[in-house]
């Protein structure tokens, strides 16, 4: 299956801005809902949301062997269970509707009415019904960050991290989409140099500057997926902010890993831009020295380019880029942390979704967390308007960027920007 | 709404024999398939499987406000979604249905034959499609052992145990039901005394003795439950093995968690017994001393009398009890746990599972791990067949159990049976 979409040469009847994320090599996909109520999968084309629901009742994926109500539903799951033949045949599909010198539907006035609407005219949703969630913790700049400030500065990385993609279970319920607000926290935390913990809301919510990968079905109970065969089973990927509220984690995260530091809630950027986008933006993972355990080699190109950043916008002044990362300096591989995770026979379901951990980089302008870029509150960043910031403030949104870039092309992520609300009062 | 269903003197024209968990006072709910391949909700009076959908289909929930194909589905979520007042109605109407006196089902042999099933003729399945799993670790005497074991023996629990139910997240696709065989798995571990990691199926393969609550839909994010109210949210209870890599948990679980060493496979009893059939068997729960903050604190026997035991099958010889525990040790109550999972703004859906933890108690002949029974492997158990264990072998059968018991009835869970398959090769 020829992968015809990602020709940098192609132009698209829609008009697509040069700074645009979704140019028409782009493709991505998402599900939203209209001023009419009505909710449809769809894909984004420059500022404009396309109904792929309406484009299949109107015969446009005509030849592909696709469920008569493939598109007219409120989650990617069945989508994306069909598998990555199919997704490249709708891919590819969508490019020829939407290349500038195809007529069928660009001189079509009534079918462009019913199918085409303006961003700002329909609300994105969750792309996916997430089973089960993972996050990873596979940036080895962050992993010793953390060991330096929490650890040993002289053994920062703990003996298994450069053995293992060291991952753990999340909490799906509580992913919400971009553009939705999230509450600050309450909970236990020990409040330094005391012994009795106190109950109140977080005084330092983080957030976790991260990539996910969403998969479809890839096994059955018992079955490893060889690191080899592993990107297959990728859909594609989202942003992903890791909300984190650190006093919180701090006392309960021994032994069993953080709980309700994290599962309050964690943001995704809505369109997942899929594998096949990000073809040309493959790049030399870091070298891994010792090198892994066999069933974790891999050979080629199995990083992607992808620059990263953050910003802080108060209520009522302008944002600040705090933080400027690329998630090319993951140790870990998608692949590698895919075999792993399945190398006891874990299951792989459709939807199911795998964060990528903290992606922090060499320098301190690159570190992925307010933790890191303050070294634990030590050091607050100065916002353009004057104000410092340790953590995140009441009524602060915080803004994830995305997006891959060559002579040829941009290939980008939009945003996942979401507010952080006063918590709730509790007698 | 009364809760006519636990009267202990009633009797059912199915004949129940005195040792059963299921008398007419019990009425779980479940989903099984038939020989003709349906998929049904049912229930279970003695050896009798009861199809809910051909109830329905019948009428004999009629007057109930239920949709149409509420029993004909393969899984309880919708029904659980209906909240408690809906799940009182159709327990006290079946209740009704199979009392002795009642000649409307009874005298319709037409009907009786469309409706009821040997238990030997059904195939048990998952009885929800479980969206988030959370594992606890709320039994005191688990937690000391574990300590003692691994850190400090005389400072054996962690400074945050006696103030937070503890919790992490788990997976949910690889939860099974009883009968269902699991692997071995393979995976990473740190031999003694070495420092480079080896792969090969575990050595330590262990059961933990858990039982589990499923959740209904219960708050919207950002939303906490308070512990008084925690209990009207939890639909009922099933026995739970919590299989466990001892050897993959030691090399992975530093700082995050386990992870492979529990997620290969979790087995589930398929009957959830609700909250109401075991009100009878309410008991006080553990002193709790320190007092827990505010929102952990409750008043009233919230803790559940509840015998629980461990068998091991060998596949050629008879099983042997390895261990005799009760529910009723938990330090942490369902509600606790709820209302700390949710005191951040977790949101809890409906058919979500949270696992109690390893259910140990005093003694030693009430661990609830090969890792506690056998103190880490030094003290092996004997089988009646004259073969020992430290963990479980390859083709040995681990059986839970769990029943109440009164003067007046017994209320029992059934099995939690699953075999120990040998591990997959991986080159």
């Amino acid at each position: 299956m020829p992968n015809i979409a990602n020709d940098p040469k192609r132009k698209s009847w829609i008009e697509v801005s040069k700074e645009s994320d979704f140019p028409i090599q782009n493709i991505p996909f998402g599900v939203f809902i209209t001023k009419e109520d009505v909710i449809t999968i769809g894909t984004r084309i420059g500022d404009s949301a396309i109904d792929m629901g309406a484009l299949q009742q109107l015969g446009y994926f005509e030849g592909i062997d696709l469920t008569d109500d493939m598109f007219m539903q409120d989650t990617l799951n069945d989508f994306i269970s069909d598998g990555k033949k199919t997704w490249r045949l709708v891919r590819n599909r969508l490019v020829e509707i939407f290349s500038i010198d195809n007529p069928k539907l660009r001189d079509n006035k009534k079918h462009c009415d019913v199918v085409i609407f303006d961003m700002k005219d329909v609300e994105m949703l969750l792309p996916v019904q997430i089973g089960d969630y993972t996050d990873f913790y596979s940036s080895k700049e962050h992993a010793t960050n953390v060991g330096k400030m929490f650890r040993d500065p002289e053994n920062a990385l703990l003996p298994n991290w450069l053995h293992i993609p060291v991952g753990y279970h999340g909490r799906s319920s509580t992913i919400v989409p971009s553009g939705v607000s999230v509450k600050r926290p309450n909970g236990q935390t020990l409040p330094p140099g005391e012994t009795q913990p106190v109950f109140g809301p977080s005084k330092s919510v983080d957030f976790e500057l991260e990539t996910a990968f969403i998969t479809t079905d890839a096994n059955l109970i018992g079955e490893p997926i060889p690191v080899g065969e592993a990107e297959d089973y990728i859909f594609g990927m989202v942003l992903f902010n890791d909300w984190s509220a650190r006093d919180i984690q701090k006392w309960e995260y021994v032994p069993l890993g953080p709980f309700l530091a994290k599962n309050f809630a964690s943001s995704i950027s809505p369109w997942i831009v899929t594998m096949d986008a990000l073809e040309a933006f493959r790049v030399k993972s870091p070298e891994q020295n010792p090198a892994p355990l066999s069933y974790l080699q891999q050979t080629g190109d199995n990083a992607f380019d992808i620059n990263l950043e953050v910003s802080i916008k108060p209520e009522s002044s302008e944002e600040t880029v705090v933080s400027k990362s690329n998630f090319k300096y993951m140790y870990w591989s998608m692949s590698q942390q895919l075999a792993h995770h399945t190398v006891n026979g874990c299951r792989i379901n459709s939807g199911d979704m795998m964060g990528s951990g903290t992606i922090s980089g060499p320098t301190p302008d690159s570190f992925g967390s307010m933790l890191e870029l303050t070294w634990g509150g030590k050091n607050p960043i100065k916002l353009n308007d004057g104000t410092e910031r340790k953590f995140i403030n009441d009524n602060d949104t915080v803004i994830i960027r995305g997006y891959c870039e060559n002579e040829d092309m941009r290939i980008g992520f939009g945003e996942c920007s979401s507010k952080l609300l006063p918590a709730l009062k509790i007698k």
